[in-house]
């Protein structure tokens, strides 16, 4: 392990950079918000993959959350590590040796995994009478995001008969993320393509109602969309990572009632490493600091400065002819793109309050991809 | 540290993915390419961003190269730790804390730097007065690349003079790095764009010798052109990373003569995790396990299989009707879009040749960026 990007007490100004950072008021405001936006109609199992840290876990919990999601098994053993007894692998977990980690993890918290193909599901049960454990599996149902998940009705049926007859395995539902929604930009758009998805889990218990199989739990959502499920009666939990610390990619969405407002909590400190040219500042923070599938990172609170473009180490700037002009060695605040691939490029978080070093917190599950 | 994703002498099909897997045979075939290419006529120092890796450094320098580039302090500092003699960080270095460690690392090591600002030198000079070490210094040109660097001629002189005054400074000449061009599709515009450079690098030399100051060295290029900086005779060293691995930007360029073709060897394992329809399958490996700054990853030798989004754990290939359907489960083989920041995602490489693992080298810099 390398050495710390900050000690505790230390002001803003002095963290080494790059390094994450987290404005612990924001950040707490946050995790408030959602408690208070759930206001206990449905469970809240917050998504660790936006975080990979045990300590924001255990704070969720703190909050309520019944547990939290991953989408890896070793992500989940970092969390199960870490001290959460309940963790939903909200994913398809594929091969020997991965479901052999995943039923031994089931030894020690309750654990739980999706699934979308039947011979997926005899290969859970597999790993599970090898290991004498017991896991919640969720059929997985393709509610409009196109990705992994059997299609609404039927295939649903004909999944969980293949789970309930699996003396290992507890058919504990349905995974219904509707992952593509969550950056529709118009509210409008979102509810629209959450009713849509409540029609498709709807229909897919009413199939197994009527073959009277039990749907203990419907579980989805993400903080771009949350309200819209609670409020279409389908869901039994939510599912929200990103809420916790934001970035510029949820900040192009329209926010109104009934979803929170949610504050940037989080953000890339940067140096200005060098000042070529009068409309040109450089940033010591690139492509291996700041994830750029959703875009460049915004600069904070510095008007008239702008990313024009990310290399491997390198954030060129622009400066506009009535910005307050960025001085070598100072040091800026980056908005993120995208969160958790940003995230995962860290070993801690450097958290701050009023201006000052509050909190490091590892990040176990950096690099948990496995 | 978590478990390694594979161990010697294991069957490729029986890697845990995502891996980031080197085809040796293909990568010692392009050390020994860069080896020939170059031959001996000028010196080769490889840039270590790209690998990260002391094994790979040390195979470098044992075909010739004088040894490495970083481009932060602290990759520099995983590179001396791993027995690199010689090391010049490509980049400017800002902040008394950064500059201190760099200054410590240069009683251990031969320690080059850029700069492109006096009060930066002023810094340097202060860090290495209080650490009683020396540093080779380099002024830094934009020879077109619009990032760092002062502009070629008067500029370069003024920044040189500074150098030159400092008693634990030593002007070791200029870093000309024009990173722009590497990644221009045709040879003739990368050739062009090359030849622009050397002129600025010669006005800058001929400056200095007008003003009675040595330039020891010229250092500079990438993969993609440094057999025009050779040609140029403008340069006396040059600094390619990628062209030990490859990837799908570089193999978008034109390569033909006097540059070499080099083969991909750097490839992301990926399992078949869901096939929810024909048309459709999912891989394992998303935004954490390939980056996508310079587009998407391709699939490698299965035609009619296209990798059309990454989300952060998956990414959804479409499957052409003539393809060979991909089974779930089954393992493929990804080319990613950069290969840089997709290697800063790991920390082992996984060797392979004829289908077995044959070498597990950590990523020693992985994450060092600071």
């Amino acid at each position: 392990m390398r050495q710390l990007p900050a000690s505790l007490g230390m002001r803003v100004d002095e963290i080494d950079t790059p390094a994450l950072v987290v404005e612990l008021d924001a950040f707490e405001r946050n995790l408030q918000r959602m408690t208070q936006a759930v206001a206990g109609r449905v469970r809240v199992r917050t998504h660790a993959k936006t975080h990979k840290c045990a300590e924001i876990a255990r704070r969720q919990i703190a909050l309520g959350a019944v547990g939290v999601c991953c989408q890896k098994v070793s992500e989940a053993e970092a969390m199960v590590a870490g001290g959460i007894g309940d963790v939903l692998v909200s994913n398809e977990v594929v091969g020997a040796a991965k479901l052999a980690r995943l039923a031994t993890l089931a030894l020690r918290a309750r654990i739980g995994v999706c699934a979308d193909d039947a011979g997926n599901v005899a290969a859970l049960e597999a790993a599970c009478a090898a290991a004498g454990a017991r896991l919640d599996v969720y059929v997985e149902v393709d509610v409009g995001a196109k990705r992994c998940g059997v299609a609404p009705g039927a295939a649903v049926l004909a999944l969980a008969r293949c789970i309930v007859g699996c003396r290992h395995l507890r058919f504990a539902g349905l995974q219904a993320y509707h992952g593509a929604a969550q950056h529709l930009r118009s509210m409008a758009e979102r509810r629209a393509a959450i009713e849509r998805a409540a029609v498709a889990v709807r229909d897919s218990k009413a199939r197994l109602e009527a073959a009277g199989i039990d749907c203990p739990r419907v579980t989805g959502a993400g903080s771009g969309s949350f309200a819209f499920e609670i409020e279409s009666g389908a869901f039994d939990e939510v599912q929200p990572g990103s809420y916790i610390f934001m970035d510029a990619d949820y900040g192009r969405n329209e926010w109104a009632e009934p979803l929170p407002r949610f504050d940037q909590s989080l953000f890339v400190l940067a140096t200005v490493m060098s000042r070529p040219t009068a409309d040109r500042a450089v940033l010591d923070a690139g492509l291996k600091a700041s994830s750029v599938d959703s875009g460049l990172p915004l600069v904070w609170q510095r008007p008239g400065l702008a990313c024009v473009r990310l290399s491997d180490e390198h954030c060129v700037l622009s400066v506009a002819p009535e910005a307050a002009a960025p001085v070598l060695g100072e040091k800026l605040l980056l908005v993120p793109g995208h969160c958790d691939p940003t995230v995962n490029l860290y070993d801690h978080y450097v958290g701050i309050r009023a201006g000052r070093v509050e909190a490091l917190w590892p990040i176990e599950a950096r690099g948990a991809i496995y």
